[in-house]
């Protein structure tokens, strides 16, 4: 169970201030490059063009407050930075309570929550407040103070590639553009830190792994920008991994047309090791499959996720904290996303050297004694052979004939010793 | 609503003696050229050769009555024109109940309705009556005369072409050989004048409409014989109109293979138009359709109706009369079709100008303040950009993404001001 | 009712002790011969290799019993074949009860029955018991005595070619390597007896047929081995007959991808012949098409049965007796494959001579007095004619119209008289 050292991590970077740019940023990934030292950062300098879009101004603040009429000090940034709208530009003032609350936002449906609110491309400023204490607040006077820069400066991000046999790529994306939440996002940079460890140690890989830690939206447009073509050309699966912290259900949201095998090996690996999973339609994606799926790029990407975005009340809000969040949640997302790996990794095109049925019992393959489990492993053999034409891979095969596709990995080897299958 | 003008000429047709051919159907089509005065007439003449049928004769009636044992006139053409089956042949003779019975049709099951018979490839004389009117024929010596003629002459029909920027084609087909009866059939022709009015109308038309008023099977095998060449290569979609006039259900029945463009813009009209409607089989065809799907044919023909041929009491009887249709339901009929020719007029398939999504909110199109409204012109226009890869026209995408395509026009002329799609 | 005949072929061959090679199999395949004289015979010697595997040794009994501490005779062979294990090896020895009992099967849960149990590729001896009796063994000294040849001979099989007006053929393959049990197997050798006097006694065929009587599983690899390249050229058609010998409900084995002419043939077959009938997976298969659909063999080789091997208690019991058979059993399978046979060498692909709709009444094809009964045949034949377009052969049509393929047969001899229609 590594649950405990994800959700750790998790706690270690909850604290931090993060946006889409700025020193919260850089310091998350590099306490993430203390786990994966391979990974590489960089800086990409804001007014930067990126497809449609162009880089922001960097943003970054030392306080935020406001003193309300009685002198004591509320919304206070040191406390929580989610008091402060994301990208708020510096304040120095002084306005009454009708005029602050032109800048207050809270949520009277959940009145002890704050709410995250940011304003990337609109210069403005806003304090997010529970609305219990927003309805405490009297009138007077409001001493409003933000302590921010708004300048020229550079998006931060993280690129892990590790290389395998092949130059075929296995892509994983993840955000760290959020300030102090746990499920969106903190649950998806610890797991991929988590998969990342995992994948530099296997002992081969098939694969070439490309994994970016980026801001969500203008992040992977950007990421986009600079490797569309080496992505088109040689990813063959990947997953955007967002949410994936909380112990309730787990859910899949499919690529564009649902049928890559990024999406085949999600749901063959939801359905055989989960009791059951939510399937949501593309038409609710809302993360960076957006660009990834946009037309012309079509990359194969979907995601694996615990509770959705957008799914769960303490979405977006104060709420989703390390409470939201456990061991267990993180580690059975983590689990998932290792057997999806494997499940690539392991997933050929076998053709049958012989013609008709070998003859197992000659070569120690037909078990002398028979039990149902005895029983089960010949019939699995016999029906991964009968298709073994070279129409399906080892994943088609299993999901053909309705078994775990790690079930069939032992008589695979077992089928290659005695030269009765051969990959295509 | 338009609907009291279709049922005016509904009213204005109903007491005209119609049938495959003859004087009824001179004056019919006359009247719908005055209501669209560039319809052409046209005169084949009886003998004709029309693939494997050829043009009847013509037949024409002034006078047709039987005098009952009593003196009194009974089944009386003049007072209904149903009392005569459709191509009796001239008689003038005398005789009794059992002989006379002979030449009778009633319907026991509804024994108000005159029913409608006719004999058009078998020389026969006939009178139709209602049952409880038949049964207290008395015996004794009936006088039977009915003065028509049927004789070389011609089969008139009539053609509208509206020409649209393209020499690609939407057909509509609708038949005029019914004598006094409503739903079946005068609501087609009716509704399709005022479908000819509104088209004619359009200030640009991307289409050209072929519009015919036709007799059933022999005209559209006449028509066909004539013009397969350039219907083959230009027609894109069309419809068989008929039984459009009540207030029940709407009805749709296939093409030959369901899978035409005139299917999915009817399937599209109907789920988004009405609460439900009853779909039938193609092998539930029974009128036109069958000529225009047949092998070698093969055209894009569907049919919207209300309620369907042979699925009504009143059908084929003098209960199918005005009361049967009302003007609610010829204009709902009229609103569906205009939907349709909508549809596919505005059906491009549009190509995303950027790669990934473009940025919105720098042109505008993101909305500052957030309702539930503006999130789902958002949504519909993310989701409207993510599928413009040129693979899916904009029905197609309608469908996909499950709004009606008519919600997307709006984003369309909004995206194409702002240069982010094209036409493919 | 051929049903009686064919019980009595499977009364007839019942006490014949099968196996995969022997002088019994000599025998069964003699009285098939009797039934149909151009059956050929043919001998594979042991050791012949046939892709993964090699032809065993011949094996033949005269005697086996065992002498109980009292002296009296049990498990004897004379009495049922069943008791001795088949392949045992020659035996003549004496040894306490606890020393027999490992070499004793019988069946707790059906303590009446004597198991079938066979080694072939080990060498190994056995008795088979009912578990009752074993129950009732007492302790001392048993006298086993097996007098049985295990040495190189040869396999013997049967192979009928009936010639057909095409080198196309339909394949029936059927085994008889199993000593008394009716159900499974004999049951299926008995119908394809009958099948193929009835294929012999057709005045014309299209198709030539191949009916192959061998042992199971060795038998189809050897024959395949010998015959892929004309079997893989030719075999448009084919099935796996076993047992069709129980008056239960039908079943349905799918060939591998379950999209073959068989298929469509046998699925159309029992839809309209039986009520209902169970259809199951390929990967529930167990007999020989796993030899016909494995890798680059790949025939379209599915099954129709009665009650499926391993399906019903009494399978591989003495139980599966020629009271578990029926003469109403074995003539519903034969009535079905009959059918088959029947429609695959109707299932020609028409096309119609004519544009639009022929003129049906001027042929006398439409009726002049309408019944419901006519009124099908005419909506049947203008089904039919609407989808003559080339692209669907008859029995795709049929299941498009949703009739029996047999209710088109007159409908298009009728149309074919009218010259309405020709074969593509």
């Amino acid at each position: 169970m590594l649950g405990y050292k994800i959700y750790g991590l998790c706690k270690e970077l909850f604290p931090i201030n993060r946006s889409l740019t700025g020193d919260g940023v850089r310091e998350t990934l590099n306490i993430i490059k203390r786990e994966i030292p391979s990974l590489k950062l960089y800086e990409v300098p804001s007014g930067t063009q990126c497809f449609d879009w162009s880089i922001p101004q960097e943003w970054n603040v030392k306080e935020a407050y406001i003193i309300d009429p009685n002198g004591n000090k509320i919304c206070d940034f040191s406390t929580n930075n989610l008091h402060l709208m994301g990208y708020s530009i510096p304040v120095n003032t002084s306005m009454n309570l009708d005029e602050l609350n032109n800048h207050l936002y809270s949520l009277p449906d959940f009145p002890e929550a704050i709410p995250y609110i940011t304003s990337y491309y609109k210069k403005k400023w806003g304090f997010c407040i529970s609305h219990t204490e927003r309805q405490r607040l009297e009138d007077g006077t409001y001493k409003v103070f933000i302590d921010s820069k708004l300048e020229d400066g550079y998006l931060t991000y993280g690129e892990l590639i590790i290389p395998g046999k092949t130059t075929e790529e296995i892509f994983f994306s993840t955000y760290i553009c959020h300030p102090s939440m746990a499920n969106n996002e903190l649950s998806g940079p610890a797991v991929v830190t988590y998969l990342a460890k995992y994948i530099k140690g296997l002992k081969e890989r098939r694969y070439t792994y490309r994994i970016i830690f980026i801001p969500e939206t203008i992040g992977s447009i950007m990421y986009l920008s600079k490797h569309i073509d080496v992505m088109k050309k040689n990813i063959v699966a990947g997953y955007n991994v967002t949410c994936v912290g909380d112990n309730n259900a787990y859910s899949y949201l499919p690529s564009k047309y649902g049928n890559t095998l990024s999406d085949k090996a999600a749901l063959h690996v939801l359905k055989h090791m989960t009791g059951n999973f939510k399937s949501y339609s593309f038409l609710d994606r809302g993360s960076d499959e957006r660009q990834y799926c946009s037309p012309n790029i079509n990359l194969p990407i979907c995601s694996v996720m615990r509770t959705k975005y957008g799914e769960y009340d303490e979405y977006h809000t104060s709420l989703d904290n390390l409470d939201y969040i456990s061991e267990e949640g993180l580690n059975g997302a983590y689990e998932i996303y290792i057997k999806i790996i494997e499940t690539l990794e392991k997933n050929y095109t076998y053709i049958s050297n012989t013609l008709c049925e070998p003859q197992l019992g000659k070569r120690g393959l037909y078990p002398t004694t028979s039990t149902k489990d005895t029983h089960n492993v010949v019939k699995n053999m016999l029906n991964f052979l009968v298709y073994c034409d070279g129409d399906m891979d080892l994943l088609s095969i299993a999901d053909k004939i309705n078994v775990p596709i790690w079930d069939l990995y032992e008589t695979i080897e077992k089928l290659n010793e005695k030269d009765l299958i051969r990959r295509e």
